[in-house]
């Protein structure tokens, strides 16, 4: 069975564990504190980030790039035949929007909000001998931030079925795997962005999302609604 | 023809130059000034990022991470006969190598080093009215991280035909267009790294990296020896 390296709170961990859930591959999971730096994640993935998926055959998948795109290549056939979820569906066209979110997601959010985020009310927990205590300037521009992307998804949850377009696609699962990171931490006021919580209700609702709403992370408390499907 | 939105010394937008020169698709350029925030970028682009490719048929690709795989996908039939240079080539484990790289380089090495070394030695002086003085404490961090990314190169370059292995690829690309961003900045002692001085000599010499070295940005010259091919 692949092992998946992951860490509980990272945003592009879950959104792989999103994606093998909804394309029916199973992995063992082991988890990973991306801060330590440990030699033996380094000599996986040579950045020291997360997640990395070890196949069977011995191949190295690092990132929810390589690995996102692997499994859109390896499964097209079994995906045309309905057998899967496609990750990317639709035409050459709905690919490219799908490619432009994921890239929003993990790219740009991941930079103005849950990296910062994470450093500031979770790692900064974790680091031993780090005490460090959350920024009140950086937490109110982050917070900032997040009403912007949440906006954002509000907007295109508002205009289409799903983010991208008519399917579900991988930038579904970056989103909701971002966000998931935030709502963990109770920094989404979903009443105010109602089309982006219907949308994140239907993701939270599927079987893939099981597993990652019964992660805890030791010291770090999730918010009290972080788990319940009506919210 | 296609347009091409993008900035002189973006890394993204000249990783998209280089890819579009290797397959052969030719485009008018229109410059952007990314921090302008022009609305008429971000009616192109909501994320008021660069590049974005505007098609023939209308459609817009934006970032890098789109437009390469758009290319990928849509001319493997092309690649496949020998007409291009695929941008991915090789098999499904050489591509989630090739991922693994341009993702070092668009985002590890991106955050790293060149976002944070365009805004204190470019951005900084272009912005009208942010008459922003280099700060020497940050200058000092990404210059060590310059240190430890070209140390990476290096040993890639050393054990391999190509960064991500017997082939050239978008890897490649992305890595020659990080590292141009730097060079014309200066910021690179590439005696200290010889062999990812000969891979980028190579990059360098191909006639797609022509365009490149004959970019100007006013009130920025280029390092003395940036558009040299002996260096």
């Amino acid at each position: 069975m692949p092992t998946l390296t992951h860490f509980k709170l990272c945003p592009k961990s879950r959104s792989v564990r999103l994606a093998l859930g909804e394309i029916g591959v199973a992995v063992a999971l082991a988890e990973e504190r991306p801060w330590e730096w440990r030699k033996e994640l380094l000599a996986l993935n040579p950045a020291g980030e997360l997640p990395v998926l070890a196949l069977d055959s011995g191949a190295v998948l690092c990132g929810a790039y390589a690995i996102s795109e692997h499994f859109a290549e390896t499964l097209a056939a079994a995906s045309k035949e309905g057998r899967t979820a496609p990750l990317f569906p639709g035409s050459v066209e709905d690919r490219a929007e799908q490619r432009r979110l994921v890239d929003w997601f993990h790219g740009k959010l991941d930079r103005e909000v849950t990296r910062e985020l994470m450093f500031e009310r979770v790692y900064g927990h974790l680091v031993p001998g780090r005490a460090h205590m959350p920024d009140p300037d950086a937490l109110r521009a982050i917070r900032a931030n997040i009403r912007y992307h949440a906006g954002y998804v509000n907007h295109l949850a508002h205009e289409r079925q799903w983010l991208a377009g008519n399917d579900m696609s991988f930038a579904d699962m970056a989103a909701a795997a971002q966000f998931s990171c935030m709502d963990y931490l109770g920094e989404i006021a979903w009443d105010d962005f109602p089309a982006a919580k219907t949308w994140y209700a239907r993701m939270k609702s599927r079987p893939s999302f099981r597993p990652l709403l019964a992660d805890r992370m030791a010291g770090v408390a999730p918010a009290p609604v972080y788990a319940d499907l009506d919210f």
